[in-house]
C-alpha cells in the first residue's frame, strides 16, 4: 500500500513585515555587543545571504493552530473528502501556541486537538497527535501517515505544519529577521497506484550538532528576564547543512529507484536560499551534473523561513498555480526536503 | 512483523512530598473563591477520592528531559542492546522541559534529541522526535513503534515518557496535588514470534471534551501574572472516562482475539484510583464478570499522577519486582489503556 497527497492548502498571514520595519531595532551579537553597522546595511547583508526581504507575521489575535486550521481547511476542500473520514489529524511545530504579547507556550490539548475540534470532527477513531521534529517536522509527519498508511492502521491522514514564529524572536539578535509565520497542510490517502511517496529518510544528528539551534536568552546585555528565544549558531547550521543534506538527499533519492534525470522538482525547507542553492548544486554534483534551470520553487524572499510551513506552503502555491514559472505535471517526480533543529534531516521522494 | 518490549526502566524522583507538604497553600476554586475547608481535611478528601498520599517532584537541577535519559539508560542496560542499534527514539511529554523556576517550556532541539545526545548515540539514522498526546502520550508512541516495525522502517525503538507537572501546577488550586513527576522507558523490538503487542486502540474525543484539561491561569483571584497552569475539570473528566474508557478497552481486548479468563493484568494510567477502580469494574462488567483479586496494580498512593510516566514507570516496577503483589510470567497477557489530554484514550494488548 502506497499513500498520495489528494488535497494541499496553506495560510499565508496578511500582514506583511519588511526588512525596513526592523529599522529602529538594536541588534547585538551573541556576546552582547552592539552591532556597528546601521539596520539597512545589516538587512542589506541578510537578504544578500539569505534571499528574504519579507515575512509575514500572524495577526495579533491569532495563534499557530489557528493557523494550522486554515490550511487544514483549505486541504480538506481541495481533497473533497468528508473531514469524518480522517483517521489522523497530525500537527507538526516546535513551540505550540504562543498567544501574542506571552512568553508561554501552550499545547494542552494538543494543537492537532484544536483543530480536529474547530473542523467539527465527530469520529473518536480520528487520531489527532502533535509532533517535533524541528523544522523538518511537517516532511516528518508525512512519513508518520505513510507508516500508518502503509501498516494498515490508516487510510486518510491530515498532515498540518503551522509555526508562529514571530512570537518566540529575539528582538535584539538580527536573526530574527529570518522568521516568519504560516502554515502548510496536506491530505495523505492510501493507494494501490504506483504514484504517490516512493522512498523516504530520516536522520537525527545529535552528537555534535544537537544544539546548533536552540532555546535561548536575548543578546541584549541588558535583558535580565530570563525569557528564551529561537537562537541558532548560523555559521555552524550553513556547514553542516551542506554537508549532510546533499548525500542525504541522494540516498533518499536512489532508494526510489528513478535516474535522475527523472526528478522533476526539488522542494527544500525554506531556510536561506543562498545556502538552499549550494545544497542543491552540491546533490547534482553528486550525480556529475549541474542544478538544472528552475528545479528549486523559492519562496523565501517573499514568506521568509516559517519553519515546518515552509513545504507545504510552497507545495500548495505550485499546485494552486500561484507560482507561474513552476508547476507539476502528472508522473512528476519530486524531491522534499528539509533541514533543522535536532538536527534532523529528512526526505521524501514523491511520484505525482 | 509483531514487536515486543526486550528492556524496561524508569526514574522515579527522589524527592518525597507529602500530603501534609501542601499545609500552608491557599486554595481556592475555580471562581476564585477560597475555599472554606481546612488544608487537612481537603487532603483527606483528596486521599480518599483519588488514593494519592505522597508524589514526587524533580530536584531542581533536573528538567523533563533529564528524568526521561535515567528511564532511559535503565531501559538500555536491561535490553542488553547496544544504542547505536536503535532506529528511533520517541520521548512522549506534554510541556517540554521547564526549568524550576521558570514559566517557559522549552522543546527545541527536541527531548528526543537531548536524549539521544547524552547517550552519545553516533548513528544519525537513530531518528528523535517527541510525541504530544496527553497523559496516553507515552502508549500512543509505543503503538507508532509498533507501526515502524510493522511497515519496516524499525527493527528497535526507545519509548520514553516523562513529565515534570510539579513545575506547571497552580499552587492555589487543590488539584495541584494530584500531580507528580517520573519518567518510564522501554525498548521494543521487532519480533517473529507471536509474543508482544496484539492490538491497538486509539481515540481523540474532542467534539465536545478538548477542553476537560487544559493550559489556565492561576485559582488565585489576586493572581496576576498572567501565567498559565495545568488545568482541569475534574467532574467531566471522570464522567468522561467512566463512559468512554471501559468500551474502548473491550473493543481493543476483543481485537486481540484473547478471552477474557487469559487477561492476566491490567496496567492502567495511574491518574485517580477510584476512578481507575470503577473503569476496570466497568470494563468486566461489559463481560458480565466482577473485577478478579489484583488484577490492577496500582501506585498512585505513593507517586501521584505523573502523565506520560505512569505506565512506562508502573511496568518496569512489576518486571524488576518492585510490586510483590504483581508479577509478570511469560505469555501473561496484559492490558494497557490511558486517557487523557486530548480528550485522548488508547489501549494495547500484550503478550509477554
Amino acid at each position: 500500500m502506497a499513500s498520495k497527497i489528494i488535497g494541499v492548502g496553506n495560510c499565508i498571514p496578511s500582514e506583511i513585515i519588511n526588512n525596513s520595519d526592523f529599522q529602529n531595532h538594536c541588534f547585538f551579537d551573541e556576546n552582547g555587543v552592539k552591532l556597528s553597522q546601521d539596520n539597512t546595511t545589516i538587512a542589506q547583508k541578510l537578504t544578500a545571504l539569505t534571499g528574504i526581504e519579507q515575512r509575514r507575521y500572524a495577526s495579533k489575535e491569532l495563534t499557530t493552530s489557528d493557523l494550522g486550521l486554515m490550511a487544514a481547511k483549505k486541504a480538506i476542500e481541495n481533497s473533497q473528502i468528508d473531514p469524518e473520514t480522517l483517521d489522523y489529524i497530525i500537527f507538526a511545530h516546535n513551540f505550540g501556541d504562543v498567544p501574542h504579547g506571552k512568553i508561554q507556550s501552550d499545547a494542552v490539548p494538543s494543537l492537532a486537538s484544536h483543530v480536529k475540534y474547530q473542523l467539527g470532527i465527530k469520529n473518536n477513531y480520528c487520531v489527532a497527535y502533535d509532533l517535533l521534529f524541528g523544522c523538518p517536522g511537517w516532511l516528518e509527519a508525512l512519513i508518520h501517515a505513510n507508516a500508518f498508511i502503509k501498516s494498515g492502521m490508516a487510510k486518510k491522514c491530515l498532515i498540518i505544519g503551522a509555526e508562529t514564529l514571530s512570537r518566540v524572536v529575539d528582538i535584539h539578535d538580527r536573526d530574527s529577521m529570518i522568521y516568519g509565520d504560516g502554515a502548510g497542510a496536506v491530505v495523505l490517502e492510501a493507494t494501490k497506484n504506483d504514484t504517490g511517496i516512493q522512498s523516504h529518510l530520516s536522520a537525527s544528528h545529535t552528537y555534535k550538532e544537537k544544539d546548533y539551534l536552540y532555546f535561548g536568552e536575548s543578546y541584549n546585555p541588558e535583558s535580565s528576564s530570563g525569557t528564551r528565544f529561537i537562537k541558532m549558531d548560523g555559521r555552524k547550521i550553513y556547514e553542516f547543512a551542506l554537508l549532510n543534506v546533499p548525500p542525504a538527499m541522494k540516498k533518499c533519492f536512489d532508494e526510489s529507484g528513478y535516474q535522475i534525470d527523472q526528478l522533476s522538482k526539488i522542494i527544500i525547507h525554506q531556510a536561506n536560499e543562498k545556502m538552499d542553492e549550494e545544497i542543491v548544486k552540491r546533490f547534482y554534483k553528486l550525480y556529475n551534473m549541474p542544478t538544472p534551470k528552475d528545479i528549486m520553487p523559492m519562496v523565501i524572499g517573499k514568506l521568509g523561513n516559517s519553519s515546518v510551513a515552509t513545504i507545504p506552503s510552497l507545495l500548495s502555491m505550485i499546485i494552486n498555480n500561484e507560482l507561474p514559472a513552476h508547476t507539476i505535471k502528472e508522473n512528476d517526480i519530486i524531491l522534499f526536503a528539509s533541514v533543522g533543529a535536532g538536527m534532523n534531516i529528512n526526505a521524501v521522494v514523491y511520484k505525482f
